[in-house]
């Protein structure tokens, strides 16, 4: 038995004004996925827990059947994979903002006068030069804007302070250790230095020399936060004895699968944004299919445009997974089940994250058919399926491929 | 205010082709279920967690309100309940095959050869003359096949290893204390000398010279595994204040029902499968509503047909059980209340236990009455109860009868 889970990121949403009072989802139309629901178990989802909003990080760590509570280590480490970092086991990761401080290290700007994209990178890769500091190799990577993601690798801790006082008009504060441990006592240490020459790079750069004659903020230096190691997840492989693989454009998601150890499978033309080539990335994932129980198909494109608060472009983008899924639905000789569900709801009307339930719906071999006719967090809420929890997921759709261990006799 | 309490073991069910995708509950023409779930309250239930398969034991612990994490002792004690024998504080069960051992206690054959019930029935009769060691009782029953279940009683422990070593061409495990107190160095040494005893009888036994003879595997040695004693469970008159008993055919449920401080009713011709007199079951448990709040009737046969994948079959017995619940349905003078549920979903495509949720129909004396029509795993899910856990059932019934205490002022 194979199962293809399709996971539309931000799918979830609330209605518009612009769509009649109706979801995206609702609103658009999408014959192939209602033709999926109609023949299928439908049910809605609490990714994390009722009414509490979840990043992708925690969304995906949730749904994947990981409680996050026990398993998620902070930003630093999911930041870190999503700048497409390979974290190794022990390595210490950290958010970082390129941020103006004056002579008394003051910060005066946590985000350097909202310094631009192209500017903070030219910058970060002059931080290049520095690879390592007493025998700690040093990884750091521009992401967007003032945000960076630094790692320390090889005899550190994730018990050191952050840096970044989270707000202006404060002095910095220097890394401290967290407990009395030669680790953390050594990792402060070493990024102590490492900040200090990071401050003597930055200050020379011909950006920030430019920026002050033109009156603008400097980045003249890095303030990291959030210190973490990716904790050892047990792999899926380990849980129900499959093998699998993600399909997927964004960094993030290929870096949390790997983690749960899937492989990754890469498709051509998949971006992680709205312009994705989604006929390449679902041929990818049925082609994948083949050698592979359980492949994860991510589609990032609905997040995007909910973030824009543009639910037209969610509704139409929804229209395009349609299409691209009826084009390229090719099923393997196997039995096999295909779920397709969110991994948060992001409300259109405030272009975040929120804590509504997202549609769940698992269609094939084995699942129970209830009345449903149509994908959407309404008629969903009528299924077979009833209200879940993320966490319990992947129990369902491995119990499905009857994968799952008999508790008792 | 009285309960009955219907358990139809392995109900839930997968859509089945020659059931033109309909689950046998589905198929089934059962107007006396469906008017009840017309007239009440309907819903889904997972019996422990979503996605995760329960035996017979686990399942009917937590529905009967008793977590399985807590309470559950492994599987010794529950196979003894299974077997009839009834078990006193501070007894050790053990499963044990018959088994196949060489001259030097290699495990040749852990199951003997597959040696029929009836053969191995008459070599467990012979080992019923050991009836103590060394100040120990012995307890010996043989169930199915190779099994039989072993019980020490009187100053032992559970913490005592396996002598099975789950595996061919192996030697087999001397009992080791598992702890450093004295009842567990004695139950080893105990069921040791026992072990030895067993088998001298044995191998003497003229079934094993036959069976030699004829070139099979001899039955010559007894391999016991998972000790465990009965937890001490809270009754069920200590937690709600009322007069319980159990109408079962097999052995397993009047035993877990006991253990839990019921009554047991016995129902002339209640076999615990297929052909099971379900009149003389659902007469008998109508007639001890009079002296008992809440009865509990265990019926078998839908179970036992899923497991030999045989869904037509399990349709019919459905029929039947709605049959005689037409024609033997007498309420009580008081005021009462009918829930109807199963401890399991029991796949007739695999003929295994499956974690799938299993509807759960309240009907009677003051319980909500929703639009649900049928009694089936789809239907119910649109029904007043929504999705819950096995373990918030009886808090829900008890509830109903007004028997739970507020938390809180």
């Amino acid at each position: 038995m194979k199962t293809l889970f399709i996971l539309l990121d931000g799918v979830g949403d609330r209605p518009s004004q612009i769509l009649n009072g109706l979801t995206p989802l609702q609103a658009a139309r999408i014959p192939f996925l209602n033709a999926l629901a109609r023949d299928g178990s439908n049910g809605l989802m609490d990714p994390f827990s009722p009414g509490i909003p979840v990043g992708s990080d925690t969304g995906h760590l949730s749904i994947l059947g990981y409680d996050p509570y026990k398993y998620y280590p902070g930003r630093g480490p999911f930041e870190a994979l999503g700048a497409g970092i390979k974290l190794k086991p022990g390595d210490v990761a950290f958010r970082c903002n390129l941020a103006t401080v004056n002579d008394e290290n003051r910060v005066v700007d946590r985000r350097a006068g909202r310094i631009s994209s192209e500017e903070a990178a030219e910058l970060v890769e002059s931080l290049l030069e520095v690879k390592e500091v007493d025998g700690v190799e040093i990884l750091l990577k521009h992401t967007v804007e003032h945000r960076c993601v630094l790692v320390l690798r090889n005899g550190v801790s994730d018990k050191v302070s952050d840096v970044d006082p989270h707000k202006d008009d404060v002095d910095l504060l220097w890394p401290r250790p967290l407990d009395s441990s030669r680790e953390a006592v050594r990792t402060s240490e070493v990024l102590t230095k490492l900040l200090k020459r990071y401050r003597m790079i930055l200050e020379k750069n011909p950006i920030n020399v430019r920026r002050r004659e033109k009156g603008l903020q400097p980045a003249n230096m890095l303030l990291p936060r959030g210190a973490g190691k990716m904790p050892e997840l047990p792999s899926l492989s380990s849980r129900y004895g499959l093998k699998s693989a993600v399909v997927a454009g964004a960094a993030l998601y290929k870096g949390v699968c790997s983690a749960v150890g899937m492989d990754v499978v890469e498709a051509p033309g998949a971006t992680g944004t709205l312009n994705t080539d989604l006929n390449s990335k679902i041929k990818t994932a049925f082609g994948a299919l083949k050698s592979y129980d359980f492949i994860f198909l991510h589609i990032k494109g609905a997040d995007t445009a909910a973030h824009d608060k543009d639910p037209l472009t969610k509704a139409s983008f929804l229209e395009r997974v349609d299409a691209a899924l009826k084009k390229n639905f090719e099923p393997p000789s196997d039995e096999f089940i295909v779920c397709i569900t969110g991994d948060h709801t992001t409300s259109s009307l405030t272009g975040e994250h929120r804590g509504d339930p997202v549609p769940v719906l698992i269609w094939g071999h084995g699942v129970r058919v209830d009345s449903v006719n149509r994908f959407n967090e309404v008629d969903a809420a009528r299924g077979a399926i009833g209200r879940i929890r993320g966490l319990d997921l992947m129990n369902i759709l491995m119990d499905l491929m009857n994968r799952t261990e008999k508790f008792g006799e």
